[in-house]
């Protein structure tokens, strides 16, 4: 069980920052936010997330185009913005991160369970990357305001990789958030059987 | 910050359990639970995602025919089986959860968009789920291995929520685990710009 201190910097605290300090994000910083995101579940060890860290101005430049209005500036400043994306053919690590069974036919002859898999489960893989930043004391600010088929024709022309939601990541300032927004009730959302 | 031990717990040692002791959950940890996955973010905060919490053998038993084969001993043994949902008609709550905007105006007359992002953050939240779960002490294993259709029949005819993904709940054994299977390396699944 984790403590009360813990909690606040995962959830009950946690806010989605939208202006972060200049203070950069190290190499080491993302290959230790990997390092935690890598164990986080997927269908069948499938782990069909794949990311794309941008940190230099060359690739924020090449991000701008795709970017809705409103996320521009605030992703322009961002230390990194990573990109949550998904390989339509991620079956093909299964033999090898899934040598239990022939995970890589159940998918291979069945592009609607691929793909919908594949958008499950790399979301699944962003909501760990989000957590496993709060966790290393980084802030995150996800967002879903952006051209997902422009994104795909600027950074995976070649690979076919596939955007699915982006995440500024740096040391949020707290300037330009609402106070938090109401949750619903238990029992608005939740039943019980 | 976390520690060490947090971060085990979280991910680095945590695993999908299969079997669970027979230790109940509680009504006080089923709410607390959703007291921690309700503070995750979602898009505008529309919190599209719905739980069913499902502990009853009358529950599970309305569950049951709608599980792969593989999956039904452990879920019918599990102390609590969750049943990830969306609510297609969230973007109703958005006057009330996003007094910011009109954000009910951008999913309400688009329901290509609405479905994504239901599916999408409900998917977050989801994984919210798992890692909350965790950071109580619980263990969860997260199945994909069901029919929705059949699931939403079942349990969704009155008021529409769709099924996403389940999750058992309790407090694993440790049976009937794998070991750790493979993750990519950071190269293989990750670039930098």
């Amino acid at each position: 069980m984790l403590d009360d201190e813990a909690l606040k910097v995962l959830f009950t605290e946690a806010r989605t920052q939208n202006s972060f300090a200049a203070t950069p994000v190290s190499d080491e910083e993302i290959r230790r936010l990997y390092d935690l995101v890598k164990f986080g579940p997927t269908s069948a060890n499938g782990f069909p997330a794949r990311f794309v860290f941008i940190r230099s101005d060359e690739g924020k430049e090449k991000l701008r185009p795709a970017l809705s209005a409103g996320n521009v500036e605030k992703t322009m400043a961002a230390p990194v913005t990573a990109i949550v994306a998904y390989d339509p053919r991620f079956y093909d690590l299964l033999p090898r991160l899934f040598p239990h069974a022939d995970a890589r036919g159940w998918f291979a002859g069945n592009p609607e369970l691929a793909e919908e898999t594949a958008f499950r489960n790399s979301t699944l893989q962003g909501a760990y990357l989000i957590l496993a930043a709060r966790a290393m004391g980084l802030d995150a600010g996800p967002m879903s305001g952006f051209d997902r088929a422009q994104t795909d024709r600027i950074f995976f022309a070649v690979n076919g990789w596939k955007s699915n939601f982006l995440v500024n990541l740096g040391h949020g300032t707290g300037e330009g958030i609402f106070p938090r927004s109401p949750r619903p009730d238990f029992d608005e959302v939740c039943r019980e059987e």
